[in-house]
Formats: structure tokens, C-alpha cells, sequence
């Protein structure tokens, strides 16, 4: 098996490799396994955007996809996620796409399973699908990483777009800086990049990637509303018209309108929100194929399916 | 995208080709579109028999599901209905079949998606299928609507059926009567139909068509057993006597035995509930079809795998 | 239709051809039905393993699958498990797997409905497909049952696997004995077989068969800890080393790991526990068919893409 697990384990090849599969596959191309290639998707977490959009990846490459509910699966009845996994592998499914609370919970199952693992989000960790998709967005905006300025802004400390994102972005030759309420940021994200003040950040920038605030996930900090949040933190119609000529708006989603980011950027001729749910399908498509093409085998493997690389 | 929201905004000439194109797949007429299509259910309320049947019906046409539970979609994070149909689109769902709580959910998602709309029910306002399928009924029965009269009994004041069916089968030729407790009735309906007691109501219609007591959209009636109102306005073994010979019963389901009709007339030969449910799954073909031939393309468009229309 | 209800009423004949059919699945046959064939699975009761595998097996099978789950389907609105399967009758779904907390639940659907019934575990009844797979798992260790010792130890009162196994086993003629809290053991089941002490069965038994304890149905022994039950009832590491040279470990999970067995016993090499779900699937390959081929039809239909039986 081939896991995905997070962006830092990837290396700047293979990063390339999925965006080029994955820009392959917008362009047109088509890929499909040889035999019968079964997936689950436990979202132990809520999710629209990444369980669709895998949904829609997997139909696309015309795998079998096993439903699976936690709330109505063995897990309410104490079952582990380990023998979860270990379950779905007797019965047949080659990969699982994994979204879970527990952060790093891959650990307790890499290495004891023979399924590929797919992270889907992990607690406060990592989200390479959501790193991946953002790369490719930029990519196909500005050719190049390369001396490009990305401002990550909001709420960092709690997010794992933007630990996966930073890293990759400065691997791949961007300069990231980090922005919002200062409290949020801390020691471990000086690694990758700067604090800057959010109007700086935004003037400057040449993707200014704004985060959820994650009201699931930390202390709401009752003494801020959500309009104070917006004028202190937020992409205003006020900061939108600092920014720089051919720079981009960008968000994971769901977008909570009008704190963030104003209601009327949303869909902004700036905004590349839906273009990034859009490439978020192709990403999950290469990435499907990066860990099933593995399971089907070795270098004498022919594919009769193969209907890969098209021109383009 | 051609959306399908409500009966009265369909002109009798659509109706009638709905009718016809659901008769020509009972018939075993056969179509699938050329490209894969994308589908989800947004199905905000319960349901068994409209989601059911949708999901067949996608499957005979040959249509990719895209799966999404309410509970564990980011709606539970707070995102919008809109901005939950902008995500599906944005990841390649073609056309979205929504049951929803609220009147009219769908004003502020058409002009402003191109995803095509099949509303499966919103809140007290209307369920166009349901009013298909209760046609197609009918006409199955009679040949045409030209003259006959139809008793719509029971819960109409909360009733989506009642609303779309009476404009149609005005609009159509028949004769509406309302019935049941008369607080139920309102001045809305009088368009349609004048009240009638019971008795007469069932004496004097060719089709019975009684509704479910929504016990999860009003108030309880709190001094009024279920066995009180099955005296008062349900359809008894003893009105059945009184029916016209080839007069028909029909319930959208689910019936509460015992309440709005008798037990054992729920599967008697006078019956049709079953085999509206047997006519929904074609007439939401019919439907599907009707919105993604519209996606699919303009006149110069050849569909490859057109098997339509079959001899019959 | 043909169903698939207890253990008990398949005869000895019936048995051996599902397992014949099983392992003829496992060894790579394949079988499709002609038609296009709706099934739907009805899980009243929480499940990873018997309804993932049932979803893999119909995939497997190509039939075409309705999602339906119990919390947003009309059974919310107290529509019964009746009215239900007549619903998904008549919007044309051939065959469903329940799984219910009734006992026999069954009883009031069969010959009422035209819809095979696939029995998914009812309440302390009944799980024949978990019998089955159990069998297959035995008879692929030892070739036959005759003159084997099958040891079922823990939760017997309230399982539906001891029973079913219980009385497949003896017909097939294997011995059974039962152990665990003798209060927990009852007269029914000496019909097929003794009590016997923990430490006797397990030394003397060819498959040691441990049952979850169920903390779902009935009330915890508060007095007894997770522990204590283990030391007393379970498979520890000093009981594992008594048993026969090649005698096998049985679980129908999930486990209790540390409980009915000790963690490390799980996945040791006398266990068979994730070789029984392997097994699972082709089981319910195997009962799917045989309720399928009956709905297919008479002597002269001819199934074109049968692919049955495959030379192995």
C-alpha cells in the first residue's frame, strides 16, 4: 500500500507528480484500475467539501465505494479504529480515506495494515488533499512557486490547511507569512514563516489564504464578536482594494461570510474559492491513483484499462 | 440548467410530456445520458419513499449518486443551503434533488447556480413529483381528467400534495373538492375548490385522495384521538361502502392505518397507494431526464446512446 | 422470493450448497444477474462488519444498491418495518438485508411481501449469515464436521451466533459444548450440547468459539470487572497454551479485546477471526444469489451472463 499522510512526508517530486497527474486529469484524462478496487471513507469528522469531492473522485475513476457511517457502524459499540481498518481490509477494501479528531491517529495503523491510508484531516494536523489543491491553484494562476508571497491569515494555531501549506510553499521556493489575532500564533509555525500585520500581509501578498475560525475547535473568545473579528482580522471590501493588481483570494471552506472574509468577495473576480473545491476533485483523483496504482502491482503490470498519459 | 420547483409553474404541454415520458419508461422504454451525470439528495427532512425512489430512479438512468447526509455535512457547521449547492456544483453535481423545511428554499438558489433543482418538497409550499405520480394515477385509471372529481381529504392546510395537485387537476379538467376538519380549510384553496362535507366528498369522487396527518408539522389536537378523527374525516370501512363503483383511493404515504384510512383498505382492491409509489419512480425518470437532456446540450446534440423514444 | 431466515430451517443439503457456492466465490468464480436487481439493507441494529461486507458482496455481484438509513427514513415518522418493505417493493427492490432488535421480525413480512428477505441478525435470534461463515471457516481447516468439538464460550444466553451455530453444528455432526457464566446457560440450549467448565472446553475443543460480551443487551454484572471476566471466562495467554496442537480460535467480532480474549490472542496464529470476514463476504455472495437466481426465474430462463460454475 501507498499512504497519504501528510504534505511534509512528500517530497518536492512527488508533489509535483500529483499536481501534474491531477492537472491531467482537469485537462481531460482518464484513468482507471484493472480490476475491481474497493474504498471507504470514515469521516469521523463533518465534512461537505472533502467527502463530496472525494465521492466524486472515486465514481470518476469508476472504483466500488463502501458506505460507511460512524454513527451507525461498531464504533458505537467501542469498536477501535485500528480493528476498524483491519476490518474493512478482511472483507476486501483496498483503501480508506480517513478524517478523524485524533491527531497523527495514521500512527496506530501504518505499518499493521496492508490498506492504503488516505488523511482526510487529522485533528489539528495535517490535511495534504486541502495543501495539494491550494498548490495547484496557485500553480495554475502563477506557473511557478517561486518567489511568490502567500499570506496565510486567521485562524492558524488551530488550522492544519496551514501547517501542511507552509511547509510545502516554502519547500517549493514561495515565502509564507502568517496573520490574525497575534495570540494565535506561536513558536512552531516561526519555522516556516513571519507574523505580519494583516494589512501588510494583505497589500503584499500575491495569494492571501484566509482560514476558517474554527468555532469547533477552540474557546470562542466570547469577548469578540464576529463583526469585530471581521474589521480586525478579515479580507474587508476596505483591504481587498489594497491588494496587489493580480493576486488571489483563497479559502478551504465552508466560509463563515462576513467574518473572514466580506459576503460580496466570496465569488469576487479575486476569488479562487470554488476554483479551489474544483481542483479539489482532479487532487483527489491523482492521489487515488498514486495508492491504488500501487496496490495493483508490480513493474510487469500491464494495465489494459491504461489510458494514461493522454496528450494535453 | 431547467429546474423543477413547483406544478403550477409547469405549463400543461410539460405536464403532459412528463406523463407520457413516465408512461414510456413503465412501458420499459429505456434512456441514459451520454456523459456520466452527477447527482446528489439533499434530503433535510425524512423520508422513505420520495428518497428511495429518486435513488432508483438515478440508477435505472444510469446517473452517478453522490452520497450527503444532512447530519454529517458541513451544514452542521453552519453553512448555508446556497453555498452547500455552490460546493456540489463546484465539484461536478450536474443536478440536486432537495427536500427542505423551509417555503421556497429554492429563490435563493435559482439564477445564482447552474445546477439544475428538482425540488422533492419544501416545507408547507409544494412536491411537484408527488403531484405527478398522483396523475399519472389517475390517468392510468380514467384515460384523461376531463370531468372527473377528485376529493382531497384531511391535513390540507399543511399539505405540499393538496397545493400541487389541486392547481393541476384544475388546470387539467377535473373538478377539486376539499374535505376534512374544517379549521383545516382556508381561503387560498377556495381557488381550486370549494370545501365539502365527508360523506358526500367520498360518495361523489372518482378518486379519494386522502392526506397524512403531519403530526410533526402543527400542533397536536390534543382533545382528538386518532380514533376520533378516523370517525370524523377518515376514510372508514363504512364510507368505502358508499363509493362510486370504480372510484379509486390514493395516499402519498405513509398512511397512518387506522387513522386517515381503515387498516384493512389500505391494501384493498379499490387501492392505488402502492401503485403510486410504483408510479413515482418512473415519473422522477421522467423528471431527471427533462432536466439533464437540458444539460446535456443544444439542438445539434447527438446523444449516442439514445434509446428514446421506444416503440410502445 | 426466496428467503434466508434462521439457520435452523435451512436443511443440511441447502447448507453444503452455500458453502459449496462460497468457496466456489472465494476461488475467483463470478456470477451476475441477468436483469438489473435492486437491494436495500435495513439496519435497525449499529454494524461495520456484516453490513459492509453484505455491500461488498452485492458490488461484487453487480447489484444495483438503495442506501437507507433508519434515522432519516419515514420509520422516524412511525411508519412500521411492514409498511417499509412494502414501500421498497413497490418502488422495485427485489431483495433486503435486515437487521433488527425484534426477535423474528420476520414473521410479519413473510408471505405478505414479495420481497426476499435476507435475515442480517434478529434480536437474541438469529444471524445465519455469521453461522455460515463460521461453518465455511471450520470446514476449510478441518474438511468436515464430523466428529469435531466446537467450544462456545461467553455471552450465550443473548447470542444469536451460538444459537444459530449451535444447531447447524450438531446436524452436521460436530459435537458442541457451552461455557462461560453457568448463569447464562439455559435448558434450550442443552438441546444441542452440555455445559462444560472453561478450562476442559478450551483444552479439548478443535474451534474455541468466543462470544462478545454484549453490554448493549443486558445488564452489566456490575460487580464483575472487565478483568475478572477475563481471567474466569476468557482466552488468556496460559488457557491458549492448553489447547490442541491444531485447533483453531473463533470470534464473530467486534472484540472486546482483553475480555473474551486476550489482546495479543487476536491476530495470533491458531486465530481465524479476520479469516472468518474474508469468509463473510463470499457467504453472502453465496445467499444473495440463491435468493436472486429465484427471482430470476423459471426452468427455461436463460442467464446470459452466467458465468457459473467455474472450473476450480
Amino acid at each position: 500500500m501507498k499512504h497519504l499522510l501528510t504534505t511534509s512526508e512528500l517530497e518536492i517530486k512527488e508533489i509535483n507528480k500529483i499536481l501534474d497527474d491531477a492537472q491531467c486529469f482537469l485537462n481531460g484524462g482518464t484513468w482507471t484500475p484493472e480490476q475491481k478496487v474497493f474504498v471507504a471513507n470514515l469521516f469521523f469528522e463533518n465534512s461537505t467539501r472533502t467527502k463530496c469531492s472525494f465521492e466524486v473522485a472515486e465514481r470518476r475513476l469508476g472504483l466500488d465505494i463502501i458506505p460507511f457511517e460512524v454513527s451507525t457502524s461498531s464504533v458505537s459499540k467501542g469498536e477501535s479504529l485500528y480493528d476498524t481498518v483491519k476490518t474493512l481490509e478482511a472483507i476486501g477494501v483496498h483503501a480508506v480515506v480517513i478524517r478523524h479528531s485524533q491527531d497523527r491517529y495514521f500512527d496506530e495503523l501504518t505499518g499493521r495494515s496492508g490498506v492504503s491510508i488516505l488523511n482526510a484531516g487529522d485533528g489539528c494536523g495535517h490535511h495534504p488533499t486541502q495543501s495539494l489543491l491550494d498548490l495547484l491553484t496557485i500553480k495554475q494562476e502563477f506557473g511557478s512557486f517561486e518567489g511568490l508571497k502567500v499570506a496565510i491569515i486567521g485562524d492558524i494555531a488551530h488550522s492544519r490547511v496551514a501547517r501542511s501549506n507552509a511547509d510545502a510553499l516554502v519547500r517549493l521556493g514561495a515565502k509564507v507569512v502568517f496573520s490574525g489575532p497575534k495570540e494565535w500564533f506561536n513558536e512552531e509555525l516561526l519555522e516556516n514563516g513571519m507574523y505580519e500585520d494583516v494589512d501588510t500581509a494583505v497589500e503584499t501578498a500575491d495569494a492571501v489564504m484566509l482560514l476558517r475560525i474554527q468555532h469547533e475547535r477552540h474557546e470562542s473568545k466570547a469577548n469578540q464578536t464576529a463583526e469585530e473579528y471581521h474589521q480586525a482580522y478579515g479580507l474587508t471590501e476596505e483591504r481587498e482594494r489594497i491588494m496587489k493588481p493580480n493576486s488571489i483570494i483563497m479559502h478551504p471552506a465552508p466560509v463563515n461570510r462576513g467574518v473572514e472574509i466580506a459576503d460580496c468577495l466570496v465569488e469576487c473576480e479575486r476569488s479562487r474559492i470554488f476554483k479551489q473545491m474544483q481542483n479539489g476533485v482532479y487532487i483527489r483523483m491523482a492521489v487515488l491513483k498514486r495508492s491504488i496504482e500501487h496496490i495493483e502491482g508490480g513493474a510487469n503490470h500491464v494495465n489494459i484499462n491504461q489510458k494514461w498519459p493522454v496528450a494535453y
